[in-house]
């Protein structure tokens, strides 16, 4: 019913997550009809994509990379004025962007790019934990203190568990984000690890 | 956030119809990592896609052109074991992909490009009008009924009754397509017009 080369773009942009083949046949046929510089544009800016921007050197976040030795710097390792006594950890690009949205972070990122998981056959290689130490022992003292922002889950303890126990020789101090009721939150429709945790985690008030 | 060729590339996707910033975000991240070769193969094909595929110059169904002429046909108007003698006109190639499913319709298409809309600028001359009676004549006699399988919204009523009245001086026979309750369907809940229509042009049995 199409001809070869359209079939062609159906079946990569089905490759995008959430993106069956009815998406991406309306996707092409969009493609098709209308400006005519947006596949174009598109096209261009793809095919160079991975030649030009991927993760930052220094902490794994997004970053524009030179072609040619294809490193760089993000915008956060960059920015001189963020504070460089505090690391905060991260699984994924996606959980530093929320934490970036929060404002609540002025210090710098790692992204481990994944959590810890055996059965999947992601370790502590995997999840590159000695260019971590390396990172904190280059820092000659400046990163004090590191955030392990981590999810809440069993990956995301497992990993933070772990990470408090390769980072504690470090001489810095291994912190890990609050779990408990979330802002808004509603206890009667909490589930029963949250309200456990928010006991358990209770604070002091002042 | 991000370098200036990651948003670039997030503002293009974000033009796909239904794809906001959010998901835009998400495919872009998607194809940073992964499979190097889909955002490179991508946008190889992307570029390229409107030198090389278009309407077909005969009926309007997609075609894989020469990139020279930008001209070429569909796979529908190159296949001779289609019947000559019926035309069924669309509005649009996603109709026409949906009446080819059926594996109902043994003719060749036409497709309009759009609906007959007085409100938004869309007369006979948007339509094409001229090219369809223009087709007809060619054909010396070999079409002889052209089916309007325009949808039965108020749009599409007015476009079928439009090309009623522009074909009925050519010799030929247009029909429409029945309006009825669809199977499966159920009369409990069909709509006022539904009904009306499905008894209006009910049928003699055998």
């Amino acid at each position: 019913m199409f001809p070869d080369r359209l079939l062609r773009v159906v079946q990569l942009l089905s490759k995008l997550p959430g993106v069956g083949e009815k998406t991406a046949q309306r996707y092409a046929l969009a493609l098709l009809v209308g400006d005519e510089s947006v596949p174009r544009d598109l096209g261009m800016a793809l095919q160079e994509l991975r030649d030009r921007v991927g993760p930052c050197s220094t902490c794994g976040h997004i970053a524009e990379l030179d072609p040619e030795t294809k490193r760089g710097l993000c915008s956060i390792c960059r920015d001189s004025r963020r504070d460089p006594s505090i690391l905060c950890v991260v699984a994924r690009v996606q959980d530093l962007l929320s934490i970036e949205r929060s404002g609540a972070m002025r210090g710098r990122y790692h992204v481990l790019g994944g959590l810890l998981s055996p059965l999947d056959g992601v370790g502590r290689e995997e999840l590159g934990l000695d260019r971590l130490v390396a990172r904190i022992e280059a820092s000659d003292g400046a990163i004090r203190e590191v955030l392990v922002a981590t999810p809440p889950s069993v990956d995301g303890e497992a990993t933070a568990l772990l990470l408090s126990r390769e980072l504690g020789s470090l001489g810095i101090q291994v912190t890990r984000i609050a779990s408990g009721v979330p802002h808004g939150g509603d206890l009667e429709f909490a589930d029963q690890v949250t309200i456990g945790r928010a006991i358990e985690h209770r604070r002091r008030f002042g």
